[in-house]
């Protein structure tokens, strides 16, 4: 890749360890700028003036230009590799597993890991304290969905790995700092070790 | 395209709208399959086990193969059309505000026009009720993000209609039945407009 790549990242966020999982596991070289999203440094004029106008990391920058969300910054890096499939249907069910995890995972398993393991439970205003059943039960939901795949497959599209194990391993693995209990689901703790062994595998922060 | 294409569908829902609408623009014939999503039609044994095991329309049938979620279905049907662009940069450009979509609009504009407008107010629980408030704030937000975006250009990525052109219309369109107000954002209304003038356009039903 000709262009300089920087990752624009919180180390604490699973959307960012994705990026550099991907990146690591590509050989491509990655610089990182940190920010503490705690401290609202994804809020600032600047940021979101120059870097993300929604006030979220991961951001890539590619060169002068800056790509928002993690699953499309994926794709960017992974683009004639083998990481993403050469069949068209494998390749539409890669992003068919992408969305999956922003719609039905992350805004469950991640955000139950944000709120109890960084914010804390003592915390948590009303609002948020209100959601919490819903979201373990959802974030159960998504893991059961996954581990019933696993039943049959190693990896989620096809015979190796793609993006679409990348973008679910990355909160999945560390679901536990959410409350969730990885042994009910046998499938998903042998396939978290098949990516934890792929060569190139570089652990989150 | 070679085999058959079935869409499974609720047509009260914009999701699907989406894949009705990628497949009128590209001249496809998409024959479809219709459930109400409030009798719980996608969550029979049936359909968990044959159609989508996460319970979810919409799901495109290709041959005898189904492949969930809007946006991957999409962009299985977009593929070497003018809908993805052949820029690499351009392409994961795309991705980026599908992502967005699903991850800050859907869940907010969609939602509230789904409990508002088809659950009705008075129907719903303390949880759900909670949340309104922090929907509301969310889902503006991202219609400030897009009417910003739009200020300076046509479409959201490219100087034509792409596929993150069709996943933001399909809810967008319909905001003001989750109590949005269109009149606040005039980039997006003018870009709706364009989206309506598109050859081969058909409205939601």
């Amino acid at each position: 890749m000709a262009e300089s790549l920087v990752l624009h990242e919180d180390p604490r966020s699973g959307n960012c360890y994705k990026i550099k999982l991907t990146a690591a596991l590509l050989g491509l070289p990655l610089q990182t700028k940190q920010y503490d999203i705690m401290a609202g440094e994804t809020r600032t004029p600047d940021f979101l003036a120059n870097i993300n106008p929604n006030g979220r990391i991961p951001v890539l920058q590619i060169g002068q230009r800056f790509l928002p969300e993690s699953n499309a910054a994926c794709w960017y890096l992974a683009e004639g590799s083998a990481l993403i499939p050469h069949d068209r249907f494998a390749r539409a069910d890669v992003l068919r597993w992408m969305f999956f995890e922003q719609y039905n995972h992350e805004p469950n398993i991640a955000t139950l890991r944000f709120w109890l393991h960084f914010v804390g439970e003592a915390n948590l205003g009303e609002e948020r304290r209100s959601q919490l059943m819903a979201k373990r039960i959802a974030g159960e939901e998504a893991l059961r969905v996954m581990d019933d795949h696993l039943a049959a497959r190693g990896w989620f599209v096809g015979d190796e790995a793609s993006l679409a194990d990348i973008a679910l391993y990355a909160y999945t693995h560390v679901c536990e700092a959410g409350g969730f209990r990885l042994r009910d689901y046998p499938q998903v703790c042998a396939w978290l070790d098949r990516m934890a062994a792929l060569p190139g595998y570089v652990a989150m922060d």
